[in-house]
């Protein structure tokens, strides 16, 4: 319970909320003001990578040395945000998890719209398993556009025949480019940050005349059988809250271990301010220990 | 994984399926034999009691003597079932939230139909906070019927001015008593154990004449703004698992705390095979975690 600290995060929030109408450089630069304001924790060390010709930014934590990976893949409408304003986020995963992350730099429309994205991230995790990792020690994690990515991801590995991570988790996915959830409207007044007007004005970015109901840009329209364990988070402050439902409906539709885990009152990527906001913490705690049960149990079964 | 042991528990509960036109003691006894065959373990101790002229079954168990309580609601679409059947699935549910059960033997239909079990349950209830249990120190806790009975105490609760509890946790919860969830159809092969026809065949039972929507019989109808934290869980092989997901979209709708768990290939209340099944072991330990959160929570909300 923090209904304090709920509320000073939702004045700052709506301070930053994107004005639809601005440009993608001024909300580059908007985002880039937002999560450059809390340094980094002294324990962490992020190193600047590739992965399959893809830009990455490698994120340790100190005493944290083993053997699993977590593919990270960063929020911004699939037109900001970077591999390295991640690192905080991704690192409160990893160190959860027992892990290292590797934060994909995908790029970003409208410079590069669908399917860069998508296969930049698969470049990546390809990579990673040509180079020796093993999949049961993956597991992939987003937020918000990573999301979906991180869902599309699995959606096209899976389709390519590659073997699949131990488990994904998304905190608040952007899997509807259509805009279609309820909460588009529901939720209007109660999310600080973001609305459907805001999101429509940068979907044409990435869709660039293709269908945006496709499975690899809104996966809550493919078919996801197959799909190693989803932990899928979101607040109930939020637009996109019926994406993380849908998610997880499609999901159990298709026979997949899903966990849907929200949180009232709070708002989109409300983890990423974990250092303010109690319910953030908590959160990134209950996924990562669904996290460390996922590898554990992969491992277990690729030791039989 | 537990391919094997999903297989054997598969076709167990395949012998046991209820027979749709069989009566009503018929029934009665198949669902005794099939819950009286795993003796209780040693540890565990349970004592008939009463709560506000309610039946009970008292559960406690070797070493937890702290002030936590599981009231406990069993299932058995209304019509059978008792307290004491239930004890070892609510004293699995009590170890892991350091508490002793109270398993509430609520009237049943057709003899005793609809409001009997929603009265008996929130006398029970009302008893317990009058005898001095603090709510933040009380979580429901039910399978089946008895997930929707521990739903719609919590209206009830609710709508009669009432302190609520830390939180509920509910398994396979039967929810919808108008029988319209999706699953009723497409997990009709997958299902060992129930069918729609079953299930239909008891509804009257209960209902008598009442409308089967209303929100205390079918609480996926109800308003659920202002209810604690809800812990769901079901398998996917189950004509029940859209009531679960229903419920966790509802209660997401109303603001509500909610953790969605669903695991694939596991049949209804799967968690009472915890002996034989890892998924319902795991499950229960998962569910146990979250409800030791919120009991928690709940006492340094009261101290503060």
């Amino acid at each position: 319970m923090s209904i304090e600290q709920r509320e000073t995060l939702d004045a700052i929030l709506r301070q930053s909320a994107f004005p639809a109408g601005s440009d993608v450089n001024e909300q580059r630069r908007l985002l880039r003001a937002l999560l450059s304001s809390q340094p980094l924790p002294p324990e962490i060390t992020v190193t600047a990578g590739t992965l399959g010709g893809v830009a990455t930014a490698e994120i340790t934590v100190d005493g944290i040395e083993g053997r699993h990976v977590v593919l990270y893949f960063h929020g911004g409408v699939y037109v900001m945000g970077d591999a390295f304003l991640a690192a905080d986020l991704a690192s409160q995963v990893a160190r959860r998890a027992d892990a290292t992350a590797i934060s994909v730099d995908y790029r970003l429309a409208p410079e590069h719209p669908y399917p860069a994205a998508v296969d930049d991230a698969l470049a990546a995790y390809e990579t990673l398993l040509r180079d020796g990792v093993a999949p049961s020690d993956i597991v992939f994690a987003g937020e918000s556009a990573g999301g979906g990515l991180a869902i599309a991801t699995l959606i096209n590995a899976r389709d390519r025949g590659l073997p699949l991570p131990a488990a994904a988790f998304v905190m608040s996915p952007y899997v509807d480019l259509t805009l279609a959830g309820t909460t588009m409207e529901t939720r209007r007044d109660a999310d600080p940050l973001l609305s459907p007007e805001a999101l429509q004005a940068r979907v044409p970015d990435y869709t660039a005349g293709h269908d945006a109901a496709l499975g690899l840009i809104s996966p809550v329209f493919a078919d996801l059988s197959g799909l190693p364990p989803l932990i899928i988070q979101a607040g109930t402050h939020e637009v996109l809250l019926d994406d993380a439902v849908r998610l997880a409906q499609r999901a159990v539709a298709a026979d997949v271990e899903v966990t849907l885990d929200i949180t009232p009152g709070v708002p989109h990527v409300f983890q990423a301010y974990h250092a303010i906001l109690d319910e953030g913490a908590a959160a990134l705690d209950r996924a990562g220990r669904l996290l460390s049960a996922h590898l554990a149990a992969a491992e277990t079964v690729t030791a039989e």
